[in-house]
């Protein structure tokens, strides 16, 4: 049985790109519901960005915060803004809901348009296919590459129990708006951690036992994309690292993730790391799960003149290590991809101890 | 103004993927409209392929000859047929079209399917978005790679007048199912040819005027793709031209094909001449304008032990070959992205009329 997968439906390109939102928009809003949700990475406050946003008179534009990474509660707490919004402009359900920003800002819109249609807390669809109803429409433009939350059918949040994303078909994206212009001003050291991610997730998707030659495709060439980036530079930097986070998302499709996300998630729940840096400091102790992705990965760290955080869990409790494992070992295709169906024979609590304890 | 381009929404990869056909369509089937029509390429008619289709009671099993590339006069007659079928179980339309077959047969199926939603003659649609409404539900199975058509937005047709695509959103299909175990037993000769569309339309696409970063991505993976399936082979061969077709087929979103194609074009039109087999003789013509790809097309044609058909436009009358350096140079956007705007200056009447008289 293979996965028959949805895409994103409508994927717009180019540099500048981002001018067409208001005549993408304009097909979604209806004499019942005219209003957009906007959602945008708080960071832009105060940038110019703020000026070129399509904003209509009913529309909502709500200023984000991922400081943390994206929480259950506070997509409750959105979802409930909007709700109360919705209803005071005697309205149903806005016409749609836009994320500008990084995967956080991203992940936060998905959520917020699916539990709009969906009953209840986020936390409760944490995990695989629970969502019941589709959600309403929502589009994205990323302001960061590297997560591949622009096409990937999961929404990654920290619930009260674990860090787990609402993985799902209705979760997709219906349109994204790829302009690498948005991309341009991200500071290096953010632009290096998400573009890790794709990195690291396209490593462990070619190593991985779940792969196919449609996952291989995409997979190899985002890594290509990430060399060039990282390894290379040039003036199409930008339109690279974008296609390289497009294709790095599509390669999971058919694959996993592996080792590094796994362990990399107990590091965020446990102690807030944001995803991509964690990613990259977990990475660095995996030599002996992918020695040459670890090798090329050091001597980007080395072009790009980036040092990697060190100890960072030495001042955890014996308590916090035991949860980090606990929330590794529950993402069982995580590990079951990287290391066969045999992995908990390989992966035992012990080893995974002793590798957080070595970060 | 970049496209906003509509891809595949629902996409199944993988070997032995066909056996969930029955239950992708069984999502499409309701108690009004349970009905499915299956075009199939009447070359199955005694393969075992045809004890596989799942076809229920009401279905509709049409066997299609593609014997003759694709005419707007076919599309009308099968059309009709549906239409009547339909009439006589007393519903208004089927639940959805299937294309079983390579290029021309899905051609054939989105263009049935967008002609029995739209009134008049499937000629009168022959352009650029001139469809009004969309189609009814319509899916692939491939059974031969390379065309790209299970991703493309055109459905190429020869009508009274010209050999020409009804390029269309609408056009997309909704579904594609992916086994490379349904090329496994293609001739080799048509292996080859319609394997050298997607490598002769990358090239055109890599070297064209129109590309950017997305469609760069897909086309230099593509070529790599089809260097592997036809320079090296091995046991991933089918997956790869399965893939490579599909990556060609994206890489056109923001491209287009050339100088190969619209000469191809005319050639098929006036002679008859099948697309890939076409496009093949076309491009040994073009080393002035391609000399990299030619170089490496005619490596392809060792390596495969394929011997190109010589001398096809000998018999031509004067007249014939008027009509073919007409039906070419209608193609002006492949023109524009071959030799830039000012392409009428580069590509003459004349130099188009000596090139097809060296064929």
């Amino acid at each position: 049985m293979f996965r028959n997968f949805k895409t994103v439906e409508r994927i717009v390109f180019g540099r500048g790109c981002f001018n067409q939102l208001n005549d993408i928009l304009a097909e979604q809003r209806t004499d019942r519901r005219p209003c957009v949700v906007f959602l945008v990475d708080d960071v832009f406050i105060r940038h110019p960005l703020k000026e070129r946003l399509p904003l209509h008179d009913q529309d909502l534009l709500i200023w984000v915060n991922v400081d943390d990474e994206p929480k259950t509660r506070y997509v409750d707490q959105l979802t409930d803004q909007v709700r109360r919004a919705m209803a005071d402009k005697k309205m149903d359900l806005p016409a749609g809901v836009i994320g500008i920003g990084g995967g956080s800002t991203m992940d936060l819109s998905k959520a917020v348009s699916l539990m709009l249609t969906n009953k209840g807390s986020s936390a409760d669809y944490q995990g695989w296919d629970l969502i019941r109803n589709p959600a309403v429409y929502h589009a994205a433009v990323p302001t960061l590459s590297g997560t591949g939350a622009e096409v990937s059918r999961t929404t990654v949040l920290t619930g009260p129990q674990k860090k787990l994303g609402i993985n799902s078909d209705y979760t997709v994206f219906d349109q994204v708006v790829l302009d690498p212009e948005m991309i341009a001003d991200v500071p290096a050291q953010q632009r290096f951690y998400t573009g890790m991610d794709c990195y690291i997730h396209c490593v462990e998707s070619l190593t991985g036992t779940y792969l196919n030659t449609f996952s291989q495709a995409y997979g190899e060439k985002s890594l290509e994309l990430c060399r060039k980036v990282f390894l290379e530079g040039g003036p199409e930097s930008d339109d690279q690292l974008m296609m390289a986070s497009f294709f790095g998302g599509m390669s999971i499709a058919y694959s996993q993730v592996g080792v590094c996300h796994a362990l990399s998630y107990g590091l965020s729940f446990v102690l807030g790391v944001h995803h991509g840096i964690g990613n990259s400091i977990v990475f660095d102790y995996l030599e002996e799960f992918y020695p040459e992705g670890v090798a090329e990965f050091r001597e980007m760290l080395t072009r790009q003149q980036i040092t990697l955080p060190r100890g960072v869990v030495a001042d955890a409790s014996d308590e916090q290590i035991e949860k980090m494992v606990d929330v590794a070992l529950i993402l069982v295709p995580l590990w079951e991809n990287a290391l066969g169906e045999q992995w908990e024979r390989i992966m035992t609590r012990e080893r995974i101890r002793d590798l957080y304890k070595r970060m």
